[in-house]
């Protein structure tokens, strides 16, 4: 079908390394078939995807492709949309390969193909694509790279094309990116014009198309941008050159900075390229990176990016819980960075976190009917905000309600793309066996090097439940080894396997067995309800707690409280009264109460009061209240409401 | 000299209510001659005022009123900053108008002249006057009401001019501001353009000119413009109309919200207009603003607005001291409103507010050397961030250091205006006497209705020191009324008059005597370092305390620490060891000492530990240490550091 030779198009996975210690598996190896993640993917291919089809025709960023609009008057006018609304489409395409890939719907291949078809159109003849630059009225190419985007868009025309590639196999879109790739590494390569673009994911992008076509170039190119970001090229803007990683060199950098977004893009990248280089530096660098942020800029939810002004990471523990930022697509590109670094190193604090950011931020973007979305993903809303009303896109990021699409709509199809391809992070392969990094309830079918066959079921109702049970299906005979990630939180976990019980600690709890077909592994987590504290520098925190369950961050919601009872005014008891898991028909079902007290503050006129104890409440009313905790992606879904993650005691 | 006749202009007063309990005393009735805020005034004068027509003049900001520059290419270019470039210059000129008055600088008054004829020059001859629209190539007048500014620039002309009316007489930057002023009328009046500026400050400016001129169609067009507000007349935009306080009308608003500083200069204006026109309801609607604002949205340096990205006021309680944003604008904004609401009601709580405002953001602002600036004051610096160098304007306005110009610079000549004229904020006068607000040292000279004249020097080292001392210097008589504050933090003050001396307590003391010529009034507060608690609704702060000095907000800065104690990991003692008052040579000195432990906070991979009880740094190291705490306005006058007015116990 392509002249194009595309390798390893059967796998459907994001992401492939040449080397490293564990193989991801894709879409034709694992299967997620029911539970909390099923609902989600459902959700998204039934209403999601066609709600954002529509918007991106109704906001005319699709027709921005065609030729009547791209050369339209002449005068620049007719273009939709910001610099970056042709990412969007590209985002959306991905996520439909993936989908496709995922429930073989013939009406969306349909439909991505008939797309592919209109953004060939408006490729020019030097493979140049892009509907805000370079053609008539409108500013010339590339005379932007701080906040252009050109390069930006072509990086997730490549992560789609890739998508579709790994899932398909080289189609009209592959050859647009194609020439896309070529004409990038024409003009920016080491003979070119020596720039870089303001929003990474070029990087990554090129990445991939290296490692799907098997060229050296596009993988010498995604390098060249790595190795240029961080000398000063692009201008100093009002929020500094650290906002799009342009102050430190990324294999100096200790620490993520700047806008949460383009950080995470761009470490994805550098994971890729030192990955296929075999480049052990700047692998360790972005490891590091990582871990600092992971234990100083990161919100219990695994919601990175404080600030709102600039989207970026504040200093060390300055993660104030009203007014988080935790950007939706942060936690895409967080997603996407652990997953690399897992499979790159093995080690499974990776997708601990992986699995915190699928919980807390990804599923808690799109409401309930996948219809609205966060963009912003607060950890504290002190008043009920109504949101927009559903035929309005929202002008403004941050509120306390989902917005059915955006302005800058960049959060909506980085969902999408995520859940529709969600299969595809949750387990692994090395030579000796299967590594197991999230429970879905699913299937699991691969091949070792050797030719083993390793298949098993998945079933659970987790995380409501911390009970997952693991039901061997393939007939190989010889041995193989089952690793299962015991999450950090679960102290006292269990695994029972051929009627021994056996504790396991966090971390992988690894069975190496002649597993027979029907034999049954049985996984226990103590999901119960638990409390948290916080590292005493994460200031605006002290003197509170969290309620976790499992992976889920729980929240109080004021839809939950008795009448006159504010969240702002109360105090919860230091021992939790956690209830028995109570899993629900409905995902805003509280899945734990603790006891608390309503306290009833003195509106002072001045709320900076002397002696010292007064702000203990120790003259104030004070009774009991029971205070029932739902996950903390499961708010805003009963209308405007408040609602707290850290709990004052 | 001028064709306009020019109402009392002896008095130099920023604010001249035509009704009300208090009449203001000017600078003709006020003097400051030494202690803190002479220093203040003598630096203003001989540095930041300097400084700023240096940086007007390099900016090109002065020279965009300049002929050929205005009509230069008619291509639009030419135009130097930002579209409220010209605001500066009026800024500028209002603090050269005040300063010639208190000094008498003849250069100073030579330099504003001039200045007028340049400004002069660039007024159309129907009074329009901007330089960025209504010009060949640039935008059309009044094409950009939401962003434009061309109101806002004019609000800052008529101050200007009304300050040099009030100090000198009419003249030809009075004459620049009659047309100006005239324009807006036919151009906004009832039968013109039915909009309003994004930016207000045209409404107080107007009112002042009214009162100025006794002219009613000026206070007419300020009250049309207060009422215009509120009705969505302007753009919804990405911050919503409460950004430009268009969402709700003013005389129904029941908190400022949105751009800190809109809200003040709008709440300002509208004062003015209900004073001038007896409209208790408005009067009565913005004094409950201001009540619910410093209840639940102000800092405890009296510092207004926490966001960054909007600049503008949080939802109730959400103050975090990080990346407090704090405008100096809004402190100055503050003061404005605060004087007119103590002017109209003789409440001394508004008198508290202005004397937080003035040391803990105003004198906070610029360098100790007049020659750096804050634009925001955060209360928490968890990082010493280098300043940019002499030579370079600040593209940022949030930083851990001062800078020296700014892109947007409206703060340095804010404060220049404000420190200028500081004496008109000092004292009053009702028919039987003079209220005596601000503790400067100085004197005032005054006569009351019926004639009888009062006269007193204050001397005093307030705020390091809490005695003040008033001698009576006038010849009068018959007896009058001595009214003296007492701030509301000032539990155990006392006064000592003729031998006696007595309790007094928060609010107004006041001795009507025949006072003699020599006697003197010992007025003692209780200044010594105290402790300080939060709203626990201030989740921010929560498990903190603060220690003030009197007015002054104390914090910690890195500069007085030992090497390798850092300020994030140091808990204080519950109890203040505070020392005695430690006046200092400079202003950095430490005016208490508290005793703090040093605690070493385990870096964790993961932030968020369980069980609860590790974020009380049970198992850490701890050792005491002495910290020392010094004056909030004077810190980061050392070089880059940490600070933090908010101590964990």
């Amino acid at each position: 079908m392509s002249r194009h030779p595309v390798k390893d198009h059967a796998g459907g996975r994001p992401v492939v390394p040449r080397s490293g210690p564990l193989r991801p598996l894709g879409l034709g190896e694992v299967r997620i078939t029911g539970g909390f993640w099923a609902r989600r993917q459902r959700t998204n291919a039934e209403a999601t995807l066609p709600h954002i089809a529509y918007w991106l025709e109704r906001s005319g960023w699709i027709a921005n492709f065609d030729p009547d609009r791209l050369n339209g008057a002449g005068d620049g006018s007719g273009h939709a949309g910001r610099e970056f609304a042709d990412s969007e489409i590209y985002k959306f395409m991905e996520a439909a390969a993936w989908e496709v890939a995922r429930s073989g719907d013939p009406a969306l291949d349909a439909r991505l193909t008939a797309l592919a078809d209109r953004v060939a159109a408006a490729q020019d003849d030097d493979g140049y694509l892009n509907t805000a630059f370079g053609h008539p009225g409108r500013p010339p190419r590339y005379s932007d790279l701080e906040w252009g985007h050109e390069l930006y868009c072509y990086g997730h025309l490549l992560q789609a094309a890739v998508a579709r590639a790994r899932t398909h196999g080289g189609d009209r879109l592959f050859e647009v990116a194609r020439r896309v790739a070529d004409h990038v590494c024409r003009t920016f390569g080491p003979a070119g014009i020596a720039g870089l673009c303001g929003h990474p994911v070029i990087e990554t992008g090129l990445a991939e198309f290296a490692r799907v076509t098997d060229e050296q170039r596009y993988l010498d190119q995604a390098a060249l941008f790595v190795e240029r970001r961080g000398h000063a090229r692009l201008a100093d803007i009002e929020y500094g050159r650290a906002y799009y990683q342009d102050d430190v060199p990324v294999r100096s950098a200790t620490v993520l900075r700047g806008h949460a977004v383009r950080a995470l893009y761009l470490a994805s990248g550098a994971v890729d390229v030192a990955t296929e280089t075999g480049d052990t530096d700047l692998l360790r660098a972005v490891a590091t990176q990582w871990q600092t942020t992971v234990a100083r800029r990161t919100y219990l939810t695994g919601g990175m990016g404080a600030h709102h002004q600039d989207e970026s990471f504040g200093d060390d523990f300055v993660l104030p819980p009203d007014r988080a930022y935790s950007e939706t697509c942060a936690g895409v590109g967080s997603v996407m960075l652990s997953w690399r670094l897992l499979l790159a190193s093995g080690d499974p604090k990776y997708a601990d976190l992986i699995e915190r950011a699928l919980y807390n931020v990804i599923a808690a973007s799109p409401a309930l009917d996948g219809r609205s979305f966060f963009y912003a993903n607060t950890l504290h809303q002190r008043r009920p905000v109504p949101g927009p009303d559903a035929g309005t896109p929202s002008r403004r990021a941050a509120a306390g309600s989902r917005a059915p699409w955006y302005e800058v709509a960049c959060c909506p199809p980085n969902v999408a793309r995520t859940l529709a391809s969600l299969a595809a992070y949750v387990a692994t392969a090395d030579d000796e066996g299967v590594q197991l990094h999230q429970y879905i309830t699913g299937g699991v079918a691969t091949q070792l090097p050797d030719g083993r066959r390793v298949a098993f079921e998945v079933g659970s109702d987790y995380p409501y439940d911390g009970t997952v049970v693991i039901h061997v299906v393939g007939h190989e005979q010889r041995p193989w080894t089952l690793s299962l990630r015991i999450p950090a939180w679960a102290d006292g976990a269990r695994v029972i396997f051929r009627g021994e019980q056996r504790a396991v600690v966090p971390g992988v709890a690894a069975i190496t067995e002649s597993f027979r077909p029907g034999e049954e592994i049985r996984l226990t987590l103590p999901v119960a309800a638990r409390l948290t504290a916080a590292d005493p520098r994460i200031d605006a925190v002290r003197g509170c707690v969290a309620v976790e369950h499992g992976p889920l961050v729980l929240c109080a919601e004021s839809a939950d409280l008795p009448d006159g009872v504010e969240l702002d005014a109360i105090r919860v008891d230091i021992d939790p009264g956690a209830s028995d898991i109570t899993p629900g028909a409905i995902e805003t079902d509280a899945v734990a109460v603790v006891r608390a007290h309503r306290t009833a503050p003195a509106d002072r006129p001045w709320p900076y009061p002397q002696p010292v104890g007064t702000n203990t409440h120790a003259s104030e009313a004070d009774s009991a209240v029971e205070l029932p905790l739902i996950p903390y992606h499961a708010w805003a879904n009963r209308g405007p409401s408040s609602m707290r993650v850290w709990l004052p005691t």
